[in-house]
């Protein structure tokens, strides 16, 4: 797999920034063509930082350009289910960010693109490919706990997002909780058939006024018989909040968040060390990283991306059960949802 | 506080040998006068080996004792309430043993009694006493994790009981999870109002057989809007695992298990350490004596007890919601099992 | 072994109280026949709270008691010596504090003593009982790290002691380090052949116009080649400080310190725990229960106790060679002490 | 600072090839212009697989480049110092791998050379880079544990090198625990005055046969009158062990190893985790970046680097100092190698 892949990528904001200079500086294999953004000075800043040739205004550019081989879709949610189609049907690879969309047969008909067109699509579930996450799915897979029976997933931010973000959020569990819900597909290897979450606002009332909640405890049943809860809240004072356990016939597995450092302080009033690192970027850029490698070996290898079309489907329905369930204080089938 | 407190212990089972070793050796306030047991053999076996004066078969020669003033019920489960109700008659002050019955109107009832009688009653809640728990409900009250948001138990026992012991056990609910009832309660300090409780037969298809359940978690909502769950199995092959996380708006505490030692192995194949503590009679030792410091210095200084016979009754009352709530699979308010 | 021994406790101070109350309360196999101090009412106090029959101010009253079979010394250490003499002179069994004494060739002397009289004698090094260090050295004896290669003490006191008593103490090697000299041949299972020593006055100025270090870092060559080094400090702010490790061949053990609780707060500034246990009162007091339950055994069992009359001289030896190395600043040879 | 640096790498070994490719894809700062191994081969590899323009054979053509604003020195040991000497006149800042040289004249006339050049020198000791070392620093330097007393690094390899590689090595002190000499120095900010050293062959016979020991426990006595210990083995079965403690008059701060992920397993036998991170390349992986980038940083900015000509010298007095107190096993001054 000496050669090299030409990558363009759609979007060139926080997330899109990230993939660029991961890509240019970490990815060897892979060689960035273009870069788009609706606002173009946001593409040309990224492409000189990133040493990128081509920046461009319109998506279409890159779309078109038979040179490139796979496109990272880091463009506004509501465009990801298009700018999917189009790749589609340029025949290019696809790497969008999640969710694919928020209505379920915008999804349907993106996926149906992509299967129609024959390209490989990755969504961005990247946490799979963190080091703690992958340890202990393969602690799973491979039996070293036994038959698993209880999954807990906390996860909790350093702060909300701004109100206005949140009113376009598509609420928590569309929002925060479906990053979760991938993690429990993944670590347990089996799907949710039903939901149960409760919530409340007990962060920031502003959150309540603008119709969602900011902190939910969800309890999903597994096909498989595994009960699990997710754990969220929109503010940890202390940090980013990141740690699962999955609980088996024969042990258990958990793990910790990521620091800064290990060292330990004692003092006089306590035994204490550092706060852990503060959000996604640092605490999982190796897990991006990881993500798009695993994306461009995909396409190298011939073989199916390591998260697929369906793995970015079903955490949104899983997010609508949430909502639904939440509403209406009782358990929800996802097939209630999407049949 | 000089005097001593004459006692008298009703039960030389296993529980009831563990309170008369500790009266007799660790709690210098206490004179154990005289033990009883249906078995007589037994309570001449606790008399000989923690020097109590008297053993008896028929617990009336301790009720009827005018010497002794306070009583430490451990006979089985179906004759508490009647004990509660003769020593109360009696004027004794109480230690019992939980669950008090698994009867609401029988618990109703003992209650009256101890209330009519102006005695102390205290339930065998010990692990409020436990040093983890105690500091966790003391960052509670003191506000050092800011107001309370959600709440997580993790209770697993090292292996299941016979299962002839299960068959009476009133299930995993009233057996097993209604100590992480009092606990939730305890570390909160507030009423739950509604629980929703999923569950399965995960660990031995006999424990279903015998129309249990071996694995459950739990889902709480309080009266204060915190939300929390109780994750209980009934074997963690790597010993008894008892663990709680209370997260608020100004950081989070959590509890770890207890180990034999502190020593860390560093191995050529993984850095390992002794499982912890195997079960309860280790794990909570220190509780179990503290628990009957609080009950004599109670009486001593004729104060409420610690764990009050309130406290006793609305674990029973979740046990039948949880109960209920896993047969309906649907989340049941306390108030519809107990108005 | 039902049958109780009879004990009679020399010396009513601190550790002399704790004996008592542990004899008392904790080890049904001792029976306390009297309690002796120079100060007659420290001894009244120490019988009224833990149920001695006799208190006395002449410990010449249990000498010659020939009721009492073992006696445990926790007078003044400038009696050590002597106390242990008359005890072998009536045949009882001698569980003795640490040191022996200060004067080598005393040292000697008693230990003639006892060896004629063929009683058995236990040297109160009672951290060997201690959970953590039991540990280690098992990991040791049964090869679980394989060959022993390097070893680290590390033992710092919470606060320094009143400076008068520094004035009589014989200096931090034999007043503090000589528990660590104990701990080194317990883990190692091996003799010290040498020793360097270095430090300085490091916490308090008036430690040294006393004549004394209060900080110091001493290597250890072993007989079987290993080679170690123990850390002491008079005062760390965080309180008592004991920790351990063992370097072999196949890997590492350590041992930590021992807190009150488990609990772990994660707050806005740090991730932090309470502070260890203070002081070694409530750090070792399980050690304390088990030397003397050992001593005990050892006599009803008649075999060697576990700590012995040589273990009680060697540290003492090390203790002078440590104060000559320091003084001379070169290793010295333990036989240049004590050939 | 947007403007590039031009860089030339002189070796392309294992050493040489991490710096390659962190220059290459992890410091946007840099641009290599050309790299340079007496092996042309591996030249010509380093230059292909990350992009650098030119490979050649002799490390002249690197010299002589008008272009090359700073050269990467990875060459071996031995032409270290005269690689200096050539870059520096030819006015090129210079970044060159530990140690200088092995003989004291001869790193000293490097460094009048880079003296009277008047070009920045950076010496390669990274450790002082990575994120747990540098808190140490950190809080030493901010008094955040008062007034430092005590110093413990623990250094360990997870295997010894090959037995040629040992033979030419310069010996223990000089080869492994130089890089521990410089954390000694850089952690306590203080000069070493006095050094002891003990140590064996416990790891491997034949090292002893090749002429050096490979387990070794040194005392270092600083001139601020802190004393501090190195523990060096040349093979720690489960890995790479890299740990340090500074104590002090406020408390203490400690470090531990890192690790490949956080997962805990809790098994039927014991509680474990992973081993840590295998070797320096993975553990210190960070530090050689962040050396690198300071280096960069010390020519744009026009200040002294982090590490000067002088951080390389000590070092290896330092080495010569333990390896002569191991051989006369006595206390040997710094001034007594290098007045």
């Amino acid at each position: 797999m000496s050669s090299k892949l030409n990558v363009g990528i759609i979007g060139a904001g926080r997330i899109g920034r990230l993939h660029a200079e991961q890509l240019a500086f970490r990815i060897p294999q892979a060689n960035i063509v273009a870069i788009s953004d609706v606002i173009l000075e946001a593409a040309r800043r990224c492409a000189a930082d990133f040493g990128i040739p081509f920046a461009v205004q319109d998506h279409r550019a890159i779309m078109n350009n038979p040179n490139i081989e796979a496109v990272i879709i880091c463009s506004s949610t509501d465009t990801h289910a298009q700018m999917i189609e189009e790749a589609a049907a340029e025949g290019k690879h696809i790497f969008c960010e999640k969710p694919i969309a928020l209505d379920l047969n915008r999804i349907h008909q993106a996926l149906k693109a992509v299967e129609k067109a024959g390209v490989k699509l990755q969504v961005g579930f990247n946490r799979r490919f963190d080091a703690n996450y992958a340890r202990v799915r393969q602690a799973v897979e491979q039996g070293e706990i036994g038959e698993p029976h209880l999954l807990h997933i906390i996860s909790r931010d350093p702060a909300p997002p701004p109100i206005e973000y949140i009113r376009v959020s598509g609420g928590i569990f569309l929002d925060m909780t479906i990053h979760d819900f991938d993690m429990a597909r993944f670590l347990i290897g089996s799907e949710v058939e039903e939901i149960y979450a409760a919530g409340g606002v007990m962060v920031d009332p502003a959150i309540g006024e603008a119709g969602d909640i900011d902190t939910a405890l969800i309890t999903l049943r597994f096909e498989n018989g595994v009960i699990g809860t997710i754990d969220n809240s929109r503010q940890a004072v202390y940090g980013y909040d990141q740690r699962v356990e999955v609980f088996g016939s024969k042990g258990s597995i958990s793990t910790g968040n990521n620091y800064p450092n290990t060292a330990l302080v004692r003092g006089g009033q306590t035994i204490h060390r550092d706060l852990p690192l503060n959000f996604f970027i640092e605490r999982y850029a190796d897990s991006y990283i990881a993500e798009k490698q695993a994306f461009l070996d995909s396409i190298q290898l011939d073989i199916t991306p390591p998260v697929t079309g369906r793995d970015g489907l079903i955490p949104v329905v899983m997010g609508y059960a949430a909502r639904k369930s939440y509403e209406e204080n009782r358990p929800v089938k996802l097939s209630e949802i999407y049949p």
